[in-house]
């Protein structure tokens, strides 16, 4: 299966300002939020990347793409009616094509060489199926996430076959429904914040976006779930760490987290210290 | 002397992003650097701020300045011709009135109980004269800052009267020219990024202006070098810190000096312990 669109979601109320803050990469470049996740996308091979947004930040994001604004495809989010609904709107880019579906918000740091959108793009490349990441987490996170249950791939470590899809479920949910033999105990497959997906997404979207008559949200999790039930959809545990930049000090723990783990190790350290001595006078 | 305006400078090119990024401050308050920049005005007792802006960036700073847009006077400066320029396009909003001049790009953490601008608010109050703050520099940071020369201020610590002044003088410079007897060895008074100022100080920079002719940039110092030729200007150490946001993990460090010092420090703490342990794995 070839994947090579990239559909990045950035309309949320609470997100439209976080892919234009500016942060210090792994290469020690001062980048924008959204410059980093177009890269991530592009070393991940993808060739056409739309955006989706809130109508009033074309101007701003397409500042903020600095170089890679000539690649982006912007699509506007005119209502804002959920998660799952801001995805369809990505419908007519996809043009039938399986795509890379990453959110604005995040950040991600490999702990291999291979990058995280990249690890998961081969996977999926390599089954010709929708592959969400997703990464072991323990259930005092699940308010957090989303997570799903399912069974192991025969002799492929880290894959999963994916029964279940359930959007923050409680911990006594997760145990009933979302249990993955041979994980740690008390631990669920939770997702990463990436997802491959294919065509027939957008057909169980179109359907949610119908029912709820713009009377509630439409999340992306129920549709999921029926991908799961109508063929095969995995789950791929990711050698990284996700960073959510919108919680409380995100962006400063994503920055740390990409300053740690980059060419500049060192400086960031020793700015560390420095500032803990500073304060400790 | 009565100080009640404050004009804070945003229009350098490289800095115009700068005061839109988010942080999270000492409250543990989601703020922009704009919003925090324009409480350390508002605790040092400003009732007008005057804000000098790219001509382009009025929406963007109306948005980020949040519940205290209200109180700001946007003033374009409609060609950069340096810092200089900048501070004199905040003529007609001061009238003839001393104000607090701060830097769009800077952020400050005190060391009392009471904010860096209050500290220098007080000073030039009780003086009735222009006051800079100052800090006791190392002479290998001399390249980024302004620097003074003069004399003690008898009975009074940490305040000096300013006989020179000097943009980002090399050491020798510096050894033969701001000397002030008292400070450790290889130690001179740079500049701290906030300054009271008083109605003269526009007298040169027009003059400076016009001698430059939309030739070459106007710099500040030329005309503060004059104001101490005029008559009583001081410099005031403050007992606190300055963070520039501008220069290589300038805002990565700021945020770690503003959370190390508010009421979420140990939060901020194990976060930093977290991300090394994670790294080290």
């Amino acid at each position: 299966m070839d994947i090579r669109k990239s559909v990045i979601t950035a309309a949320g109320q609470s997100q439209r300002t976080l892919p234009l803050q500016t942060l210090v990469d792994r290469d020690g470049a001062e980048k924008t939020a959204l410059q980093i996740i177009i890269e991530e996308s592009i070393m991940a091979g993808m060739e056409e990347i739309g955006i989706i947004i809130h109508p009033d930040d074309e101007t701003a994001y397409r500042a903020a793409a600095g170089p890679h604004a000539r690649r982006l495809q912007f699509i506007p989010q005119h209502t804002p009616l959920g998660y799952g609904h801001a995805v369809l709107c990505a419908k007519e880019f996809t043009a039938g094509e399986p795509f890379l579906l990453m959110v604005g918000d995040h950040l991600y740091v490999s702990r291999s060489t291979i990058r995280c959108a990249r690890q998961l793009v081969d996977i999926a490349s390599r089954e010709s199926c929708a592959v969400s990441a997703v990464q072991e987490t323990h259930e005092s996170k699940l308010p957090h996430y989303g997570a799903v249950g399912g069974t192991r791939v025969q002799n492929r470590s880290g894959l999963y076959e994916i029964r279940r899809v359930l959007e923050k479920p409680t911990p006594t949910q997760a145990e009933q429904e979302l249990d993955v033999p041979g994980l740690r105990l008390g631990h669920y497959l939770c997702f990463f914040g990436m997802h491959v997906l294919t065509p027939p997404v957008f057909e169980f979207l179109e359907a949610a976006v119908s029912a709820a008559a713009g009377q509630s949200p439409v999340s992306l999790t129920s549709s999921l779930s029926k991908l799961a039930q109508r063929g095969r959809y995995l789950a791929a545990g990711i050698d990284g760490r996700r960073y959510d930049m919108g919680v409380h000090y995100g962006l400063l723990t994503a920055q740390l987290a990409l300053g740690l783990d980059g060419d500049q190790r060192e400086e960031v350290l020793s700015l560390m210290v420095e500032l803990l001595a500073a304060r400790a006078r």
